[in-house]
């Protein structure tokens, strides 16, 4: 259909504090679109851990879907996560925001002990199998920590969420601003981005860097392992 | 506090069908950041006039507020803007979204022969009196036409909104992606951005060329009416 480089981005909401964190998922994006790639947003289609008021910081009564939410970042453009097939894609990337820790797995209330909600599990399961490039952003690693129990990884320099992803089986490695940590081995891609108190620059500069560098696995042109 | 130049700025929820649209917002943001201002979010508390399932794009029964749903762009750092002094900042901006033109008036609804909220209406012609210079992107020019009853403004190319426009006392001039209508008399700057079949670039664009022409009324130093 395009012989641009294919983004698939997975959403966990829409909204920093029980959703995907609404900069870092626009500034990939727009990463994306400027270094000549196109994208398809997904979400699950479950419901949210909880809803938090942004406002004032607490939980309120409502329920809302992760895919429902995940929608008002796409623009409505949005695919139900269990339709991913890594096969339509060059690479997958995972925005952060607490969403990602709380509504694609249970990090942010069980630790490294946490459960993967079984659809996310089986999109990575399968992108990993096909050797898909993999970026993630922010406490967005921890999902990858724990399924691919495995990999060089980072969210920056929070010592209980480091001790955590080396607990499932990564290895974290320290960064700062913009910076990204490259797994050559299993193509994954991470910058810290709001895990540090950053400016909106800083998260487009972990952003671009974060693509750029899936950009260059997808030019290497790596076989990938079902074809 | 700062010797930055400080902008304001005015959303109406959080997602493109029922409240400020995310990426222009973000990018907004963005922008700003870049081009060396600080920023400040502002809404008004008040009930969103609906809430749109961004998935199929159809009305739900939930009630949302703006103020809340707009803290999900700001990351929790928003004012109500009940509580916006212009003299504390040097530019305003409203970004586009359905919420500028369903929340902030009611356009989407009665056209030209619409209402505006009285936080909004009393917040522009507050920051009018002082000459603030005021950005508008997408269909958010509707409010200002609707407010200051004049002034050289851009949606784009909707023959139907540019009536509109007129039809409130402001005059139309077509645009397309990335362009700007600049108003030197009123000190007012639109934008088209997803008033057109746009992509995330082509926002940033618009946005960075809203906020430079912003940041050259702010460098001119016209001294503010009221001081």
């Amino acid at each position: 259909m395009t012989d641009k480089p294919r983004f698939a981005i997975l959403l966990s909401g829409c909204g920093v504090f029980d959703g995907a964190e609404i900069h870092e998922a626009v500034l990939t994006l727009l990463a994306i679109d400027r270094q000549g790639g196109v994208f398809q947003c997904f979400a699950p289609d479950i419901p949210q851990m909880h809803v938090i008021d942004h406002g004032t910081g607490e939980p309120t009564s409502e329920t809302r879907n992760v895919l429902t939410e995940a929608a008002r970042i796409a623009r409505g453009a949005i695919a139900d996560l269990a339709t991913f097939d890594p096969a339509a894609f060059d690479a997958l990337i995972l925005p952060g925001g607490f969403g990602a820790a709380k509504n694609l797995c249970t990090f942010a209330v069980d630790g490294p002990e946490c459960t993967v909600d079984p659809t996310v599990e089986a999109a990575l399961t399968k992108a990993r199998a096909v050797n898909l490039p993999i970026g993630a952003l922010c406490i967005a690693p921890v999902v990858l920590a724990k399924v691919l129990g495995a990999g060089r990884l980072t969210i920056g320099s929070d010592k209980d969420v480091a001790a955590g992803i080396e607990a499932m089986g990564a290895t974290h490695q320290e960064t700062t601003h913009g910076e990204i940590v490259v797994d050559e081995g299993l193509r994954v891609v991470t910058s810290p981005c709001y895990m540090l108190d950053a400016t909106v620059s800083q998260i487009a500069e972990g952003a671009d860097n974060t693509v750029a560098a899936l950009m260059d696995m997808i030019k290497e042109g790596q076989p990938r392992a079902a074809e």
